[in-house]
């Protein structure tokens, strides 16, 4: 199956008719990875009949209230619903201190723990591998210290053909290591290269969600080719002197972004209240790269 | 204008597609009192388009999630809207220990003042009063102390009758006292009765708030005929040992409450998200006490 994202909200700092502040699930492969916890975030999830049995890591690009303020209320309902496998929360050091003494309080008894990773904002590094997916900070410019995240999916297995395993009566325990490369030794000695047995396995699919950010060149050569491109798209161009002092972006920059980093699609969110809808701010960005779409809350989106 | 109640979540701690956790705005002659602040509060007042200008105190029922995690969100959106009035909060003394640390580091440089005043919720007592409403605390019966809030607004002045004031001239300075039950004295010195002039003013309007809460006959006295009682209703019959468990209330028993305390009328709240729709609590209430109405967030009612 594609990667995924599912946007759970889009809206910045202020909620509206429309839009929840950020939150968002990346699924690849078996896992889910969130990203940004704006307040509500559980109650869209609720809205979506999303289950979220498989995520077990979120990821926080800043601490500002609208992408953080609905972890609590998350975990303390994780915490109801009796869920019992770790969480990991990776995020700024100060995050930790504010989120603790409140699941101290309000979270007495938690069936699960929830384990804090410090990541620096400033740095360009992975902060988290599985057997899937490897995840990077990438530093970003924000009033507060800011961090987007590159997903790398890992390589996939070849996927082994139905008729070949009939045909060569491959037993099943031969299967993982064919599906990884391996030939396949006939009972009579006679090798089947795995060319026949396998066809290549899709593409393994990039991911890099940078918001908050002013405008900056310096995550191109970080996010260079990612399939899909989640960039912050605050205000339209005529409050460009508004983006420039609150550190935001327009959705021209974010599609300028898109554009010299050759990026597969751009989807843009992080929307100003001021908006009442988001034709102005898309038509924006696909006069500068057509490969754009703007996020809306409760949608799911191919990575 | 006849005060209203207006439901924000009427939900119980897990969300649900249609209920938020526990938030609601007493509206008594020109003020808003706000009653306990779930996740999502301020989204809610969103999609409804409230404006909550006259907004100046907010009051905490008790210390568990799904009543006050909406507090930071909605006063950091405070704060970015430019409020510049004092915001009182009234509570047990630890929502200061938990919130304070919070505002200082997502809301450095408030436009305004966010005052706490810390309430005893094991205390029947005057908590609030101006110069339209008194609010007094009701202790109820719940896994961590919590009190009810009685809302008793104050008498109105009497009406002056505009054909009165053509009738005998009467100065505009005048009519304050005329009001308040004065007499008239005409420039001859002739006494103009006050009952002639004014017709009597609505009879004062009272509203209880009762959640979380067992089954407790101890508030009768307090709420004993208050127009409107909003009680929670957390289960059906049907899980009446776990409401005792959990300290929560049945319909039914909402309604007994309801019922001996001889109210105008009651309104149930706080639904179990086990409950796809309302009806059977509904029902349950009905039985034991037919002026009930079942609570829908964003919904307004008439005390």
């Amino acid at each position: 199956m594609s990667p995924t994202l599912t946007i759970l909200g889009c809206g910045s700092a202020l909620p509206t008719r429309q839009h929840f502040p950020s939150s968002q699930i990346v699924e690849m492969r078996d896992k889910q990875y969130m990203i940004d916890c704006g307040e509500g975030t559980q109650i869209r999830m609720r809205q979506m009949g999303l289950k979220v049995a498989r995520l077990g890591h979120i990821f926080i690009s800043h601490l500002h209230g609208d992408h953080v303020f609905g972890l609590i209320g998350l975990i303390s309902s994780f915490g109801m619903l009796n869920r019992t496998a770790d969480l990991h929360i990776h995020a700024a050091p100060d995050l930790e201190k504010m989120l603790q003494p409140q699941l101290d309080f309000f979270c007495e008894g938690l069936p699960f723990n929830v384990i804090f990773h410090h990541i620096n904002p400033r740095a360009h590094e992975l902060v988290h591998e599985d057997r899937s997916v490897e995840v990077y900070s990438i530093p970003l410019k924000h009033r507060v210290p800011s961090c987007g995240f590159l997903f790398r999916e890992k390589a996939r297995d070849r996927h082994i053909r139905r008729d070949m395993i009939d045909f060569y009566n491959i037993p099943t325990w031969r299967i993982p290591k064919i599906k990884q490369g391996e030939n396949f030794e006939m009972p009579d000695g006679e090798i089947i290269p795995n060319e026949r047995l396998t066809t290549m396995p899709e593409k393994p699919k990039s991911y890099a969600y940078c918001s908050d950010t002013a405008y900056s060149e310096k995550i191109i050569p970080i996010i260079e080719g990612v399939d899909c491109l989640y960039h912050e798209a605050t205000f339209m161009q005529n409050e460009a002197v508004r983006a420039k002092s609150t550190m935001h972006s327009t959705a021209a920059q974010a599609a300028t972004i898109a554009l010299k980093a050759n990026v597969g699609k751009l989807i843009i969110g992080h929307y100003s209240a001021r908006y009442n809808h988001k034709n102005g701010l898309l038509n924006e960005a696909l006069a500068v790269f057509e490969k754009t779409i703007a996020a809306e809350d409760m949608s799911v989106y191919e990575i």
